[in-house]
């Protein structure tokens, strides 16, 4: 089986991310070995999600950089409706995509993408909040615990963040084990 | 490699708890196929995190049979100040233990194995705020991300989370793959 102690992830972060679904990413990776850093607006600033877990972000936006990263994760909570109004973040996220390389989203992580401009004809899930939002951007919606399209790994909610972090791994391990 | 999914293990759970001490080894067990239940004063009550991060009893301590259970976890934060004072916790614990099944436990969790007296010439690890608890019971204190003792799994804090899971999920495949 594949090491991924080589790989570096990032996960971006902002005020009242769903806690769960930003901190089980980062630590079940820490647990494959992979090198995960939190990517918020400025290096070093404190965000709480929404139940209140403190997060510190190692880097800033302006830091995020493509060739650097294997794979990106976006949590839910409302942080993404912060995320998606930076240009840093959309870029990386649409430069990301177009690397073909390993993207998480999870529950409302989907705004993100659709202002990156990257879900026309992908196949994903979400919170049902945002099924609109998602196929008005051209995406073909499910209501399913985890969709698989390419490089687009998506999930609904914190409590299918278990078979959400199974299969993200897997694509990890199957995309860089050339 | 053995598959866990017919495993039960039990989380105890009761207020101020550490929100990401409690949630990672629940999540963890589920993505490998583990049924995980919390157990609490009461059934259905719900518990909050030292952070915020609600959790909802499956089952009342009163259900808390160590038949039915392959394994038992214990989370931080202050939760187990008040789990140690219930006498179905510290029986059940003393009983896990004769029967030689995995025990894991972090940070302040070192106080229900105290008062379960569990500890006797144990090596083990915790947050150092309880390091004299831990000795004064006999045990044999390190200051180390993880440490194993035979059923014991003991770990300090939320940052040795992914060594701390690792560890207590080989030892249910070690323990189980007879």
């Amino acid at each position: 089986m594949m090491n991924l102690s080589k790989l570096k992830v990032v996960n971006l972060v902002h005020h009242s991310y769903e806690d769960l679904e930003l901190w089980y990413p980062v630590i079940r990776l820490r647990e494959e070995g992979v090198t995960v850093h939190l990517a918020g607006e400025e290096a070093k600033t404190q965000y709480y999600g929404k139940h209140g877990v403190p997060a510190t972000a190692d880097i800033g936006f302006s830091e995020l950089s493509p060739e650097e990263y294997h794979g990106v994760l976006i949590p839910g909570g409302w942080a993404p409706d912060k995320l998606r109004r930076y240009k840093q973040v959309t870029e990386f996220i649409r430069m990301m995509n177009e690397g073909g390389k390993p993207i998480g989203e999870i529950c409302h992580a989907g705004w993100v993408l659709i202002s990156a401009n990257v879900l026309k004809g992908k196949r994903v899930t979400s919170t049902p909040a945002i099924k609109d939002d998602m196929e008005n951007a051209g995406a073909i919606w499910a209501d399913e615990a985890v969709i698989i399209d390419k490089n687009l790994v998506s999930s609904r909610r914190p409590i299918d963040l278990p078979i959400y972090m199974k299969y993200y791994i897997n694509m990890l391990k199957k995309h860089y084990d050339k």
